[in-house]
């Protein structure tokens, strides 16, 4: 079997769990990293994987099946996005959900007049998550869905707490309420606020001589960000932040709930994810796969995890999932 | 709109789930209903619809856009699907597992022969559980993937106690194991065996006279049905039984988890139905709106729920979905 050559853009979180689930399917290899930095001081995982740096993409034309786009959303991927698309069959994960329209369409233009394929917002929500919501409601369509979050760490949120005055470290956790959750599972998900969903646990650490006062009232009362939300601030050492607070778990649930005559009728798909960023990279390397797939049968254009059957994203043939899976 | 103009073959549980399902769905319309009984005799619930005897399907050539087939796995499909395939784009839950690629083959050829459109096993398991665990190992696919169903009621055993000497009325409740779940979700849980995994309760109704010490004991020791299983049987008045086991509730989860390097990921898909059938007959109606969609892109043969986008089951468009769901 021809293995997929797939190439890694950008070298962070995601491409090294890139790397990684590459490294788990046989029928991938990774043949080179393209990076921002100097490829020389990159230290990879793969030792028969090319390292350039990311303006010498162009040499790669003929040689990579896939591009894997692991940049950030904010401001990589939408000038990145379009670009690599010309030349290559991309896959990534662009997760800013109110310009998902915008970018796909960027995406799908290039990608149609280059004669290829992109698969956008691949990870898990955007994603999974996605394609949940859009099942459950298909099937009922009468239903009430709704989306929570966590237990996790949301680097939007701590991002912004990061940039309070007087602050010098900051996590913040997503918390989902369980009344709330309960409520999802009867139905009355959409009715819920806010507030009600998701309680915000923030642990920061103060620099020197900051008035912790004033930090926690700028948190709590910030716009989009906190003051929809019940937040709760800790101050800790950033002996105890790096000691306990590195991690990189999240996950989340959709639940929709209806009603078919009199009986309720509840779906949940839920993720409880040890490593967010490694989680996204294995999501990302299954639709590399499709993405190939859908090339290989002729197909143009940009497509969704809404838009690729299951199938697509797996190694085994359609007579082996008939018989294996089904 | 043109609105899909739905025939429903087979007037049982899963049938009038499908009138009621349709009668949800704005963009169909319930145009007939076929059965083997005189339809002068059916009392159904849409007054526009046609009845007709399931021998009189020819009839209804060019008057139909799909036949969902709601008769039963073990005796009507095999010969129904097949028959229908023919004439007509059809949608059905078949969901005897071992015999999937059998009547994939059947129908594929029916509906190529035909430049038709069938969609087979489009229930929720198989179905939605099936594309879940396919999904869920083409991320991870390392990771160990387990079905738990339940709790619910099992017609199969069910119908096997009632073939006991000496039973009046039996039905029989499947209901997963915590530590068994939990094992699951530690990824250990293809190393469960049958009897870790599900307890098999049964509440039986013995004729007058009849010796429930035998009736017990045949139940317990039954090949395939019951030896594998820890079964417990509860011996109650017919009373008893009409007031309190004439449910359909059902549903089950499947879950896969598997590590990237040291974190644990996993996913888990549940069910929760207050009515097995509704659910199933709604999850057809979905999937007859994707049959529909799918000849009109001028696909032909047979399809499950892995080879169909999810995108295909949504009366949405592509764009709605896109700013709406994603």
């Amino acid at each position: 079997m021809q293995r997929i050559r797939a190439g890694i853009v950008g070298y962070g979180n995601i491409g090294r769990g890139a790397e990684k689930a590459i490294q788990r399917c046989p029928d991938f290899e990774l043949a080179a990293v393209l990076t921002r930095r100097r490829p020389s001081e990159l230290t990879i995982d793969t030792p028969t994987a090319l390292k350039l740096n990311v303006g010498d993409a162009a040499n790669l034309k003929g040689k990579i099946d896939i591009m894997i786009l692991c940049g950030g959303s904010a401001t990589d991927l939408p000038i990145q996005g379009p670009e690599f698309a010309k030349d290559f069959i991309t896959v990534d994960s662009y997760d800013t959900h109110a310009k998902i329209p915008e970018y796909f369409d960027a995406m799908n233009e290039a990608s149609m007049n280059a004669g290829l394929v992109s698969v956008i917002s691949a990870g898990w929500d955007p994603g999974l998550f996605s394609f949940n919501r859009v099942l459950a409601q298909a099937i009922l369509p009468q239903g009430s869905g709704c989306t929570f979050w966590g237990e996790g760490v949301s680097q939007g949120h701590s991002d912004a707490i990061r940039r309070v005055d007087g602050v010098e470290a900051a996590i913040q956790y997503t918390i989902p309420i369980s009344a709330a959750v309960e409520k999802a599972r009867k139905g009355e998900g959409e009715m819920l606020s806010n507030r009600e969903k998701h309680i915000r646990e923030c642990f920061v650490v103060a620099k020197l001589g900051a008035n912790k006062e004033e930090i926690e009232k700028s948190i709590k009362t910030m716009p989009n960000y906190f003051a929809d939300y019940d937040t709760v601030v800790h101050f800790i050492s950033k002996d105890e932040f790096d000691a306990n607070h590195a991690g990189m778990a999240h996950g989340g649930f959709v639940i929709h709930s209806g009603k078919t005559n009199g009986s309720r009728q509840t779906l949940e798909f839920s993720l409880n994810l040890g490593h967010n960023a490694e989680y996204t990279a294995s999501v990302l390397v299954a639709y590399a796969r499709a993405a190939c797939r859908l090339h290989r049968e002729g197909k143009t254009g940009a497509f969704t995890a809404l838009d690729i059957p299951v199938a697509y994203l797996s190694a085994k043939s359609g007579e082996e999932l008939r018989k294996e899976m089904l």
